[in-house]
C-alpha cells in the first residue's frame, strides 16, 4: 500500500520544495544557513513532587508493559527510545509488542535513530499502532518510508537537530524509554558498565529532560547509587528490568574496521596530509572524525603526522574507537570528547580515564543554546553519497532518492573551522560529484574542502585556504574538473533519481527550518 | 529607618500567622508537610541561538560592568549568586557596587546565602540599589533585615527550596553571576581547581539553567575544555577574569574543628551509639552529617563504631570533610555523595576519586522532582537553635527573634528514615527545648530524635525506633522530662522574644508554602 499525499509546497532559500505543513504542523521553510532566529521559550515538563514518588527511592516496577500503563500510555502518544545500541538494540521491538497488545493505536515513535534491528516494527505500522516515525531510517524503515508506505511523513534530524526540537516543543515526548547499561532502582542511570555497556547515554539526555514520563529499562540494576549518573532518576518516573536489552556484539556494527580499498587509503592520506599542509595540525589543536573505515584510516595517519612533527592536540572529538584511545594514551591529545564510543576499548577508557569525556547532543551540537562545542573544532572529516559542484552534500539518501541513512552529527559537524568531505569520485560507477545533490543534507557554503583519489577541491569561498596549501604536493584541484574528469569515466552524467511528487519525508536543519524533501521513489 | 508593614495574614496549616502576600506576589500558606501538590509546568529561558554567539567560542568580556551591560542590567531585575565561598566571597560586593555606578536601582539579590563579608551591601539596600534579598540571611544581613530596615520581605529558602522556586518560576533571575575556580572562555566552569577551589558548584546549577543571562566570573581562565564542566558553557552569556574572586582562607569558614567542648562531645558519642543500638548501623546504610564541631565529633565516633562492627556503608552524604574522606579512602563506605566540600582535602578527594561524587540541590534535595536523595539517607544528625516539647525545630533564629542562620540544605534533610537533632539543652543559660519555637523551621513530625547532654527523645510518633532501642543502655528518656529539668535549671521557662506584629520574612517550606514569619524585633 501507498498512500498519495496532496500537499502545498513553498521553494525555500536554498530553491527546493518543502511541505508548508508536516504531520499537522505547520513548518518553517530553511531560510539560510544563519539567517532563522527562534522565537519564545524552551519547552517545560510538568511540575513533579517527591510526595508520588516512593520515600526509599525504589521505583521498580515488574515490566514494560505495567510501566506504561503508570505513565498512562493511549492512542496518539509519541514514544522516544535511542539508538546506541544501533543494531543491536532488544528494546523498541518488545516496546511496541506491549502497546500493541494494549491495544492503543496512532503512535508517534520518536528514536534517535532506526536501524535494520528495527524491521519487525514494519507490522505495527501497516497496523495503525504506529502512525509514523521521526528520526534517522537506516535500512528497511528508509525504504519503507521511501516507498511512500508510512501514514505520516518522516522527519530527518541531526543529532544537535533532535536536541533543538525537543528543547524548543516542536517534538513533544509523551514517554521516553531509555534503555541503561546499568541502573538503580531511582533511576540514575550509565552506560559504562554491564553487558550491553556502550559508554555515553548522552542522546537520551533532552528525552529525559523533557519527556512527561521517563521510563529506565536495564539488564544491570546496581544498589544506589548508580555513579556517575548520565541520567539522573530525579528525571526517571519507573525502573523495569529486562534479562537483555542489547547485543554487544551487533552495537558494533562493522563500522570500526579500516578501509583496506587503495583508494580510500590513499584519501584519507590525503585529509591528514591536508590538514598538516594547511597549517591546522599544530599544537592545541583539535579534530574530528567519524568511525567509518576511511575516518579511522585518516585518525592513523594523522596519527603518524603528529609524532613525526612533535605536535600534541588539545582534544579530539569522538565517536571514539581504539585509534583515539591510543592517541589519549600516548599523550597526544589532551582530551577525547566524546559523544559515542565503537568499541569496547571506547568504552573502557570512557569509564576508567577522567580525560576520555562523555558528551551530549547539548554540549556539542544544539544549534538553540548559547554556542555549541561543533563550532570550535579546527577540522572535521565526514562522508557523504553525493557532493555537488557548488560544495552541497548529501548524506542521507541514495542516488536513487531512496532515503537509506540517517543525519547523526553531520549537519552539526559542518560549522567546524574546517569541514572535509572525504569521499570516493564514483561509487559502482555512479560519480560521487554531481551538478545537484538528490537531496540537500548540508549547504554547499559550510563545506570547505572536498577530497576524492582524484584530487583535493578547495571551496573558492575559502580563499585563506586556498592561500595555506600554497607550496603543498597536494593535488589541488578545482572542483568542476574533478567533476568533468569522473563524469567520463562513469560514461556521463548520472541518470537523476525517478522520483514521484509525493513527499515522504523532510529534512530539517539545524535550527528546525525545513532545508529539503524526499519524495517518494517511483 | 525602619519601614512600617501594613499586611494581610492567615493562619497556615502549622497554627502559624503568615503573610498572604511576600514582595508583591500571593503565597500559598503551608498545608501539612506532604499536603501540597503543585500545578503548572517548569519555567523556561529563552531560546537562544549559537548564531548569536562567537564561533570560536569565546565568550571574554573585559570586566563585570561591560558583562553587566550586555546582558541588559535594568531597574528592578533580579540578580543571583552563590554561597560556595562562604565568608570568603569577593564578587557579590564588587557585583553590585559596579551595578550602583551604572545607576541603576531596586534589584532584587538573589543569592543561596549571604555572610558576614556581604555587609557592605548594607549601603545599597539603604540607598535603593538593592530593594531586597531572598536567600539565607547569615549575620549582619539577619540583623538588618530583622530590625525591619529592609524595603522588601526577606524570604528565606532551603537549598532544595531555592531549586524548587527556580525550577517552578516562582522566582525568576534575570542574571546570574556565577564565580568559578575554574573556566574556560566558552563558560565551562568548575570549583575543583585554581587558587580559589571549593568542589562543586551544585548551588549555582539551577541558576545556569533557567536564568534569562549567565556571567562566570573567574580568577583561573583555562583553555577549552574546563573539564568536568559542572557548569556547562553552553548555558553561559559572558565570561569575565577578575584578579581573585574569593579568599581560601575565608572558604573555610573555621566551622570544620571538632568541638572540645564536654558536653558537646557527649553528644556526638550518643548519636553514634544510638545509630549503632537503633540498628540503622549495618552493611550498606547511609548517614548525613554536617560540619559543625558536633557533626565532625559524630563522625569520627561513629567510624569507631563501624570499624569496630566491621560494617561498611554505601554512601555517605557531605558536606564533607577531610574525616569523610579518611572513611571513603579506609573502605568505610563506598560512596561520598557531595553537596559542597569543607575543607581542602574535601576538594581533593573530590577532585580525584571518583567515589567522591558532586551533587547538586537538583539530585539531592529538590522537593519538586521524581524523588530526591534526601529521603534515601537512613539517618541524618542535624543541628538547631530551639526544639519544642512537639519536636518543631528552628533554625533560622534565635530565641530573641532576629534571623541570623540560614536554613540551607536542613528542611531537606529532615526527610531521610531517621532525622536526628543533636542540640545542647540550653545555651546561654538559655533552654533550648521550650514550650513553642521562635520561628518554624521544621514539623515535628518528622524529627525522630532529639539527643542533648542530659538525654535522648524519640518522638512518640515513631514507636519503631522506640522498639528498636530497647535495651540499649542509652538514656532514652520523654522529651517533657528534659524540659522541666532544664527550665528548673535555667531559672525558669525562657522569655518569649519580644517581637513586633510587622512581618520582617518568610520561611518557605520545601514545596514554596509559607512555613512561618520572622517579625520585626522590637
Amino acid at each position: 500500500m501507498t498512500r498519495a499525499r496532496k500537499v502545498d509546497l513553498i521553494t525555500n532559500g536554498a530553491g527546493r520544495p518543502v511541505p508548508v505543513e508536516v504531520n499537522g504542523k505547520r513548518t518553517r521553510p530553511f531560510a539560510g544557513v544563519e539567517v532563522a532566529r527562534p522565537e519564545g521559550r524552551h519547552a517545560s515538563p510538568p511540575i513533579r513532587s517527591c510526595a508520588d514518588y516512593p520515600d526509599d527511592g525504589n521505583k521498580l516496577l515488574p515490566d514494560l508493559e505495567t510501566a506504561l500503563e503508570r505513565c498512562g500510555l493511549r492512542d496518539g502518544m509519541t514514544i522516544s527510545t535511542h539508538h546506541h545500541f544501533r543494531n543491536g538494540d532488544l528494546v523498541a521491538v518488545p516496546l511496541f509488542d506491549a502497546a500493541a497488545r494494549m491495544g492503543v493505536k496512532n503512535l508517534m515513535w520518536f528514536p534517535s535513530a532506526a536501524f535494520p534491528c528495527h524491521e519487525p516494527l514494519i507490522k505495527h505500522l501497516d497496523s495503525g499502532v504506529l502512525h509514523h516515525i521521526e528520526g534517522s531510517l537506516n535500512g528497511p524503515l528508509g525504504d519503507y518510508c521511501s516507498a511512500g508506505k508510512m501514514s505520516g511523513l518522516g522527519v530527518l534530524r541531526s543529532h544537535g537537530g533532535r536536541f533543538q526540537a525537543i528543547q524548543d516543543g516542536e517534538v513533544h515526548i509523551d514517554i521516553a524509554v531509555i534503555a541503561a547499561p546499568a541502573a538503580d532502582s531511582f533511576g540514575n542511570a550509565n552506560a559504562l558498565t554491564g553487558p550491553a555497556a556502550f559508554g555515553s547515554l548522552g542522546f537520551a539526555l533532552a528525552d529525559s529532560l523533557w519527556a512527561d514520563r521517563v521510563i529506565i529499562v536495564t539488564d544491570n540494576l546496581v544498589p544506589f547509587p548508580c555513579v556517575p549518573w548520565q541520567i539522573q532518576g530525579n528525571h526517571v518516573d519507573h525502573v523495569v528490568q529486562m534479562d537483555r536489552i542489547g547485543d554487544p556484539a551487533l552495537i558494533i556494527s562493522g563500522t570500526t574496521q579500516i578501509t583496506r580499498s587503495p583508494d580510500r587509503l590513499l584519501i584519507a592520506e590525503m585529509v591528514a596530509r591536508f590538514i598538516r599542509d594547511a597549517g591546522i595540525m599544530k599544537n592545541g589543536f583539535s579534530f574530528q572524525a567519524g568511525a567509518g573505515g576511511t575516518a579511522l584510516a585518516f585518525a592513523v595517519y594523522l596519527k603518524e603526522l603528529m609524532k613525526e612533527a612533535g605536535v600534541k592536540a588539545r582534544f579530539i572529538r569522538g565517536g571514539s574507537t581504539k585509534y583515539l584511545v591510543e592517541m589519549l594514551e600516548q599523550g597526544l591529545t589532551d582530551y577525547i570528547l566524546d559523544g559515542q564510543t565503537f568499541d569496547l576499548e571506547g568504552v573502557r577508557s570512557m569509564r576508567d580515564n577522567p580525560r576520555h569525556v562523555a558528551t551530549s547532543p547539548l554540549t556539542s551540537y544544539n544549534y538553540h543554546g548559547k554556542g555549541n562545542f561543533a563550532s570550535q573544532v579546527d577540522a572535521v572529516v565526514l562522508g557523504a553519497t553525493e557532493v555537488d559542484v557548488s560544495f552541497n552534500a548529501n548524506v542521507v539518501s541514495h542516488s536513487d532518492g531512496r532515503v537509506l541513512h540517517g543525519i547523526g552529527g553531520w549537519q552539526n559537524c559542518l560549522f567546524s573551522k574546517c569541514t572535509i568531505l572525504a569521499v570516493p569520485s564514483f561509487r559502482d560507477r555512479l560519480p560521487v560529484i554531481r551538478d545537484r545533490v538528490t537531496t540537500l543534507t548540508g549547504p554547499g557554503e559550510l563545506i570547505d574542502v572536498v577530497v576524492t583519489e582524484r584530487g583535493i577541491a578547495i571551496n573558492p569561498k575559502r580563499q585563506d585556504l586556498l592561500d595555506a596549501i600554497k607550496g603543498s604536493s597536494l593535488p589541488i584541484r578545482p572542483i568542476d574538473e574533478i567533476d568533468a574528469e569522473v563524469r567520463k569515466l562513469c560514461g556521463g552524467a548520472p541518470a537523476p533519481a525517478k522520483l514521484s511528487d509525493e513527499p515522504v519525508a523532510v529534512i530539517k536543519w539545524v535550527d528546525g527550518t525545513v532545508l529539503d524533501t524526499a519524495w517518494r521513489v517511483a
